[in-house]
């Protein structure tokens, strides 16, 4: 199949109103794209311009691409007129398999059979959402970490009926459009990065449940332990080089056998009303009397700060 | 019992030559404290000396307190001469049981009764290395994160015999001496930081073995998605904040069935020599030709730099 080269993608289509599709039309734009944004209903374009504009003062401050602005936004609640000219597509539609389902349908028919249609989904398999799908061959995962419009992790991967050369273009493509793209060997749940999440989540709702730390704990920990020099080295890298010459090699023969401690706690816990309490009155008290935008604003900030630190120790 | 005023502690002793130990001097230094430096054996003068100068570079970047100076070290491999003065010792000795107890057996002689002792062990319960101690009311686990120059957090416990002054006042003391403080309200192997890294690290081993994930794309997934977040909010507080108006609590009440879900393998994955290939291979590609201490030092630099980021979003 003959897709559009890569490189010479200029227009973007979006749909979705939420956080994942404007943080997603916000990206896109200070990529230098031109935008066609779908939302459900024009009653959406007051929230849909607010992420906006949050994301765009992050984004400002992480370097625009040349040409990159707002005005290249043409947001519409017409389907069909906002996939015309798309040459590529990212839905961030409900997490409702019906919804998706609908939606592809329709799809298939305004967007043009060589584009490629990644889905945000986070948790519905994508052979599903491509079930009622005419052109499913071209329809993929690319799922962001949130907020999508400063976070670079796209995770790919297909469903029965993608055709492989789909997750590839979608990956090259997702490169040159500013993302760091994972192609996922198997579609699992959660892929990678919310697997990982998800157990260290656990074992903190394990210690909450047990008495032995408190939210503010975990937080604190995380902050000042492992997470600054993560976001650097992930964790394999993170390992390889504490273990000085001898590396991953030395860190497994050493602490493998620690592997089998009882440190990390199977099962997940129970979520009892007494646990729910523990972790919401925790993270009320962390956050006192500050609305919760302000401290999305303050995270967002620090991210871009996160990021361009990174950036530079690697120069 | 009077111990001394934790804001005018002027001589800090530190233990050992080792990244711990040098590392724990170097941050001492930095913080404008003599320091008192001993070492097994005059032998490990170089390699102690390396570490601190590597880490001062980065000190100095991310600002040295008024007065420090790394003029302010007396090195010497006197147990007894190293301790005179000393105000708090922070003990980084080899992680052997009968080593730390027969070091504290001599240090309950050698340290005034009511100045704390702080180990840095990562594994050995404190209740053990107090054993042979005769002022074992004074000593306190104090486990910092690697490299301990840099990253802030520092796990507190005591033991059975551990006074729980001591406790209190090794908190405030590492406060004012530029860390972050964590007292632990029970001994847990692995005390928090570790425990969540830990879990984090099971599930990313499974991947690897199942073929789902190469320790590239743990790397690429971590650094790209969840790290820089969570260097700024921990993870409580990266939920809560996401949630929106409804928090903690609507995240609870959302997701808390995927907890259920089969997202995290639950027992630790056999350490295969396939397994081992896998990740020692994997790390050895990312790494390149790279030395292990010029990724160590890219690192640090990436570190002062998130950490600056995550101070200036605050102000």
């Amino acid at each position: 199949m003959a897709r559009p080269d890569p490189s010479a993608v200029k227009t973007v289509a979006t749909i979705g109103a939420g956080p994942i599709g404007a943080g997603w039309a916000a990206h896109f734009l200070a990529r230098g794209y031109d935008v066609h944004a779908y939302i459900h209903s024009m009653d959406e374009e007051a929230a849909f311009r607010k992420i906006l504009d949050t994301a765009w003062e992050n984004l400002e401050e992480l370097g625009l691409a040349d040409g990159a602005s707002r005005d290249r936004l043409k947001l519409s609640s017409d389907l069909k007129a906002t996939m015309n000219g798309a040459e590529f597509v990212q839905e961030s539609a409900p997490e409702r398999i019906e919804i998706k389902q609908a939606l592809y349908n329709q799809l298939s028919e305004f967007v043009a059979p060589d584009v490629v249609i990644a889905s945000s989904t986070s948790g519905l398999p994508i052979t599903e959402i491509q079930a009622d799908c005419a052109t499913a061959s071209r329809t993929v995962v690319g799922h962001p970490f949130n907020p999508p419009y400063l976070l670079p992790l796209v995770e790919i991967v297909g469903g029965e009926r993608t055709d492989a050369s789909a997750v590839t273009w979608a990956k090259e493509f997702y490169e040159i459009a500013g993302k760091a793209p994972l192609v996922m060997k198997k579609e699992i749940p959660g892929f990678v990065a919310t697997r990982l999440q998800e157990a260290l989540w656990r074992e903190a709702l394990h210690m909450v449940a047990n008495g032995e730390a408190t939210p503010e704990d975990i937080d604190i920990a995380l902050i000042n332990g492992p997470a600054p020099r993560m976001a650097f080295q992930g964790q394999c890298m993170a390992f390889h080089v504490a273990c000085g010459e001898g590396g991953m090699a030395t860190n497994l023969d050493q602490f493998g056998p620690a592997l089998k401690l009882p440190w990390t706690r199977l099962e997940a816990p129970e979520l009892t009303q007494e646990l729910r309490d523990r972790m919401v009155d925790g993270c009320n008290e962390i956050a006192g009397d500050r609305h919760f935008e302000d401290m999305a604003a303050e995270r967002d900030r620090a991210i871009v700060g996160v990021l361009k630190a990174i950036r530079a120790a690697k120069s």
